[in-house]
């Protein structure tokens, strides 16, 4: 990290290999298909660490990434966003390659996958179990039978199951409330199926999707399917919430010092928003944060600093607010590391990371500039 | 518009060209040097438009970008961030190839400049005059006198002026609020002038950044070169601020729509943060919104819809809260155009924009994917 001149995309592979036996090993244990969200860290390198145990289907949120994965080998791969009808034939070309499965919410949309497909495809229904993002509300049963029907009548299209992804575990502030709404979210899943099963739907599964209760929950009855992304990097998100410990955090920028104020306890970093993104977090004490920020040790980060966040934001600059302790160990043109608040949407800002240990680590965004990719700018 | 099959940045070139027309002959007429930020439209193609103006000099916010423009012929390049001491050897080549500034806020920055260079190099003392970002606080006249001295003693290095970003002007609701604040930046500006004059610094130029000052008032005294770039884009943000007319933004997302939500008088639509990036913004009604909804119309896009806005993000998804008349006139599949919020951020999330008028139009992102930005990613 020595050699870092600007801000750049770390990664402790070590770490995020760990991440991934540990979720293996639960799923395993708990009888659950572990299909882990790959829009986390959106790399071919990250997704082979899957490989060495044993994951062989993915969940992806768009087309671009169901290609760029099955490009490397990928074979069974889920678009876990409401299919986009407009781009109907890379779907279909997509299913030529890989065992595909999409996800519907309407019987519009399914009308639109009408037509001559190359293979099967699995459907499944976006459910909202409360979250009030996507997905049929869960109580509303004759629209859910409304989509099946219409699903069962578009030839290659297999009905698969029920999916979700419950956003409500991100405002548990406590394991009992983490428990409850992820304890909801399985009884609304499991009453939807039942009602299409008496409706002649029957054999549906069940597929759950967020981090938090994959990570820190026991309790899946009636769950045939994990899809947790974050997981593998986690954040400082993860971290407030209490999903993670810290030395789990598997991604971070590494940040040039351009300037310190003493008076103000504040360091200005090179590393704005082009480069953590805008996320922000509300923290237990009620302070808006957009990252935690360590020192570099060793070939990697030391803990957490206390009393210092990135307090603010712009394009390039990011404000941190700090202690004096802190302010009179550093000087300008050092580097600082800030975990991100959400380390998906960090990653996506970038072509490659830099792994700790030398190599640097392609993504989408770098592969897409590739011929490969198909996809070089214009000028 | 009509083949866009998914989340796509468009330029209405048309716009564009006479939001630049008008700051150019703003700046004649007050007989300032017009050096335009180019961080906001991060695009070989834009940039030329400019030169159809006169226009010469310019602002970036990074050595990558400072390279990019330098590789499109562009000769007179101001790099407006603290500079950081990591890059310097690169900052050394630039300025082998163009008349270059850096901006400079400690004496250890400038120490840390000393050493062989190619050619003379301006350089430039960030001012605080308030906003607490970046920047020397304008009271410390100790501190601009010793960072002055430290420029005069590096052999190479000639001391410009002062510069400053006046980032309060974002939180003026009112013109004589933005005309007041704006007003209090000058006097900085010109107080310090005089302070450094009187320590021997004569001659010291001022340059001033902000869109909405730039756009909207007249005085400019004492003021030798502005730096807005925001202006040829603009954005709902400029919009809420009264900056712009609705009609003078020339950047916007088309999306898919995904789902209907009649219920919830709410659309899903295939735009999220990886889009149109996490930045929000407080309207006047106290809202946070994600951006402005517009739907097609000609080749172009047609006025926001009343009542219409994107509610909230998550990394793909958009929330577009809306009303029952729109929601009747909306199917899925179906385009709506974003307006975002801040464009400097959404351009930086894509490689090329979509003219209206047909071509695509490439930005540094798609430059660096290819052999002439030598960063094509890693595998």
């Amino acid at each position: 990290m020595i050699d870092v001149k600007k801000p750049t995309l770390l990664l402790d592979a070590p770490r995020a290999r760990l991440n991934i036996r540990r979720m293996t090993e639960k799923s395993r244990r708990l009888g659950l298909r572990f299909r882990p969200h790959f829009k986390t860290h959106q790399s071919h390198a990250v997704g082979r660490m899957f490989r060495e145990f044993g994951v062989g289907a993915v969940t992806v949120s768009s087309v671009d990434m169901a290609r760029y994965f099955a490009a490397d080998g990928w074979t069974d791969i889920l678009i876990a966003f409401p299919v986009n009808v407009r781009e109907v034939e890379d779907i279909r070309a997509l299913a030529a390659q890989v065992r595909l499965g999409l996800l519907v919410e309407s019987p519009e949309a399914v009308r639109r996958l009408a037509g001559a497909w190359p293979a099967a495809v699995d459907v499944w229904i976006k459910i909202d179990v409360g979250a009030n993002r996507a997905g049929i509300e869960w109580d509303d049963i004759e629209l859910f039978g409304a989509v099946a029907r219409e699903v069962t009548a578009v030839a290659p299209l297999r009905l698969r199951g029920l999916l979700t992804h419950n956003g409500q575990t991100y405002r548990a502030r406590t394991s009992a409330e983490l428990a409850a709404v992820h304890g909801e979210s399985l009884m609304r899943l499991r009453r939807v199926r039942e009602a299409l099963a008496g409706r002649g739907f029957g054999s549906l599964e069940i597929s759950v999707g967020d981090t938090p209760s994959a990570r820190r929950l026991e309790d899946f009855a009636g769950v045939d399917e994990i899809r947790p992304g974050n997981f593998v990097l986690h954040d400082a998100m993860q971290l407030d919430l209490g999903t993670c410990a810290e030395e789990e955090i598997a991604a971070a920028v590494a940040c040039p010092v351009v300037a310190l104020h003493p008076r103000r306890g504040e360091a200005v970093i090179y590393g704005g928003g082009i480069h953590l993104s805008k996320e922000s977090l509300v923290t237990r004490d009620g302070e808006e944060i957009f990252g935690r920020v360590c020192l570099p040790e060793g070939d990697g980060w030391g803990r957490a600093l206390a009393g210092t966040a990135v307090a603010s934001i712009s394009q390039e600059h990011g404000i941190v607010r700090t202690t004096p302790d802190v302010l009179a160990r550093l000087a300008v043109g050092d580097l600082v590391v800030v975990l991100p608040v959400h380390s998906c949407m960090t990653v996506n800002l970038w072509p490659e990371y830099l792994a700790l240990d030398g190599p640097r680590v392609g993504t989408i965004r770098g592969w897409q500039g590739t011929a490969h990719g198909h996809q070089a700018g214009a000028e």
